[in-house]
């Protein structure tokens, strides 16, 4: 796998390209696979991709919820038991009708989505209200028939890495806690990820089929592009009155239950390898780097060796044993090789000890977002190193923060929104909230209603029909 | 989910039933999916699947093994390459040929094993011997039409723990290093899991298809069975030659490298279930236990309750202080239903505390393997806990051990070898080796011959036609 190392790596300003070849170069995804829309981790991409889901799966650890796992093929009728779910995914399931030599009886889907496969048997684990709140996830690999341009962790046919969760409330009040719980952990996950990101309502004609509503993270691309990267639906009783998920409320009554489903794909990964990036490669917050601390021992001299190596293994030792993942780079290649294979691996911190170092008693430290160098005296201790992730990730999350922000312009005309969104701007409107203004306002633009923020004030009249406005709304090119 | 806790198990003299009311009752398979041999994991269930593919996983990293992730649909070409390997899988392939409305070009094949996924990948990734040894696995769902019973996580059409490696290397040599190491490998990992084994080479018409051979880790199940539990294939170059993968010598030259590959399916948590569970339920080994220490406090009075409440939280946040997980039952039951609830669960230790063990400064541990009582001073630490946990570990493992060793026999004639095998034991005999004399006591035993032991000199004849008999070799009935 060595070779790619050598190659180069567009601008990022050329973003599309850009992101094909960081995708490869840095050994993230392998696109080679023979199947559209299918892809292979690399090693090193699966790394970045377990840190990552580990800690989406404690947060939700963390907040009560249990992991299960539901088989990948759902009978055709169950399918299509709930008719507005299915009207969607219909054009899209991949279909399973023979096997071995063998007709099926009836076909069987890979599963688009877990709601058909895991409601049936909530049905059988749900039966009193001492059951509830019951909240659950599982990630598993998903299937969709894309006809749209596929690109890997962006738009996949497998889906590899989906993270779904699903949760059965007494009634109306419990699903909307836990829409506001949902709406926490993912805050929670993006944040660490550094990833900045909007929150909306989805206008009604986007909303998840099947649900009442859709409350929708999105985050802004280089390109201009909003990248919708999780999203969380408050089902009502829609599923449960077809799937029958009731339960004996405190007074010995049966009741339909209330749920609520949340999914966060491998877009998590897509962002955060678009928003940190630039154009010398990959930028790492340090919670989810594989090797967060790269060692390069600098010789000049056989005399110096011993003494420059045994200072680099005591430091990693140092490091390692506070839980950092730490390399010392001890490879043939020149130090400036390594410096560049590194940092195009993104990994936040590079410590560089040489003869001079030893003199002075001192490493030096370099990073790889800002390019910053600074001493350190060779009696740091692992603390030391942590406070400086902190001020990575606090770094990162606020430059990518500050960016997006600098990218949403507020118009106060229909012409002036069409020129920001041909410069690749985000638009902030103030919108009257009804379908009719919505659509004209997006053919228009020719961009997507993101949806309404969810927690401003109703204020100001809609761009299109001056009525008053509900919320305020964002407009951009989708991916 | 709790009403389930009041239903009876049967006796494991009754296995067949035994098994599959443990999985329901401990809740840890519900096997009401609506497709045959299709199954969900609980989330008790699901835990303990956690902690023991975690920990095969570790054993794999430690040993250098990089964590990959293939797609799980292969184009029927690619499948029917090589054709040694095909032959066997034809009639058990599930087959996707349709997608939304279309009939797709070619059909794709749910992996039932992932060699022609990954290898023309390998082609890409290894082109010089300083790529090698390259070693690798996946943790995925694969799927095989069984038209055989199935069974929950012994036979199911839906594999979806299925630990896959896949290893390539510069000759004969290092392949067979690798296979060591495989054994190795699994060895340990059986070993946490207490479940005991027999290595065997299989018979050349039982290998795998493809391979050059295969070595065979075997339990013994309550009912006298053989279950496969681990497969470790040495490919030679037949894969390298058909998928082209080959590297730059040292000498600059191309030659086709050697490859290996292992797998273990959740058949590891079904021994792990019926190699130690008893009549009252399951038993766990502590490292794979969701909850391994769970306090009981015995309550008569309420003028007791705070100082036991506190003395049993005070505990509870000392044990998980050194990662012991550990649960108080503080809920409404009687602590008898608490006992034989967690005792169903297999949880290794109990703690009580009451009014009399707070006078004597003390607490009451209950092993669950055992059901051995004693008294621990209120001020034991977590050392002395994690040293019971290591007396339970090997109690469990020596017991297994023991168990299994029992149930083989060694007759001298086939005749005795029939009644054995009628018994449900396991035969240990003499072969040469040879198909003709194997085929010819399977046929008599009407039972199967695991395999030779690996790791005997040669001894004695071979209990059929006399001749000298290479090795010992296994036979019994199997799953």
């Amino acid at each position: 796998m060595r070779e790619t190392m050598a190659e180069e790596l567009p601008e990022k300003s050329n973003f599309s390209e850009w992101y094909n070849e960081i995708l490869k170069l840095t050994e993230i995804i392998d696109v080679r696979y023979p199947v559209k829309g299918l892809y292979t981790w690399f090693p090193f991409g699966l790394k970045i991709r377990n840190l990552v889901y580990d800690r989406l799966k404690e947060l939700h650890n963390e907040r009560g919820h249990d992991e299960v796992k539901f088989p990948l093929l759902i009978p055709k009728k169950r399918l299509m038991k709930e008719a507005d779910h299915i009207a969607s995914f219909e054009d899209e399931v991949f279909w399973v009708e023979r096997a071995g030599k063998n007709k099926l009886e009836e076909p069987l889907a890979l599963r688009p989505t877990s709601e058909t496969a895991m409601y049936p048997i909530f049905n059988k684990w749900i039966r009193s209200h001492t059951d509830l709140p019951f909240k659950s996830y599982q990630v598993v690999n998903t299937f969709r028939y894309e006809t749209k341009h596929t690109r890997p962790l962006i738009r996949e046919r497998e889906i590899n890495s989906f993270k779904e969760a699903h949760t059965v409330h007494e009634d109306a009040k419990g699903a909307e806690k836990q829409i506001d719980e949902a709406i926490e952990i993912y805050k929670k996950f993006f944040d660490e990820l550094c990833v900045p990101y909007l929150i909306t309502k989805r206008p009604k004609w986007d909303k998840f089929p099947g649900a009442e509503y859709t409350i929708a993270f999105d985050t802004m691309m280089p390109d201009g592009k909003a990248l919708q990267i999780g999203t969380i639906h408050n089902l009502g009783t829609n599923f449960s009155e077809t799937f029958n998920i009731s339960f004996e409320n405190q007074k010995g009554k049966q009741e339909d239950a209330h749920q609520c489903c949340y999914g966060i794909s491998a877009r998590c990964i897509a962002s955060l390898v678009s928003v940190h990036g630039d154009d010398t490669g990959l930028i790492l917050p340090p919670k989810f780097a594989p090797i967060q601390v790269v060692i390069v021992p600098i010789l000049f001299s056989d005399s110096d060796k011993d003494k420059i190596m045994g200072e680099c293994k005591r430091i990693k030792d140092k490091l390692k044993d506070k839980d950092i993942r730490t390399k010392i780079d001890d490879s043939e290649e020149r130090p400036g090789e390594k410096f560049y294979k590194w940092e195009r691996k993104g990994i936040p911190l590079r410590i560089e000890i040489g003869p001079n170092d030893i003199k002075e008693d001192s490493m030096t430290l370099v990073r790889r977002d800002t390019n910053e160098k600074n001493q350190l005296g060779l009696d740091a201790s692992a603390t030391d190193i942590k406070e400086i992730f902190e001020e990575i990730k606090n770094s990162l999350k606020e430059k990518a923060r500050q960016k997006m922000n600098s990218e949403i312009i507020k118009p106060k005309e229909i012409e002036d929104c069409k020129k920001a969104i041909k410069n690749n701007k985000l638009v902030k409107i103030n919108w009257c909230g009804e379908k009719e203004c919505g659509k004209e306002i997006e053919e228009q633009l020719k961009a997507d209603i993101l949806g309404s923020e969810i927690s401003t004030e109703p204020k100001g009249k809609c761009i299109k029909c001056s009525k008053k406005a509900k919320n305020s709304a964002y407009i951009a090119k989708t991916y």
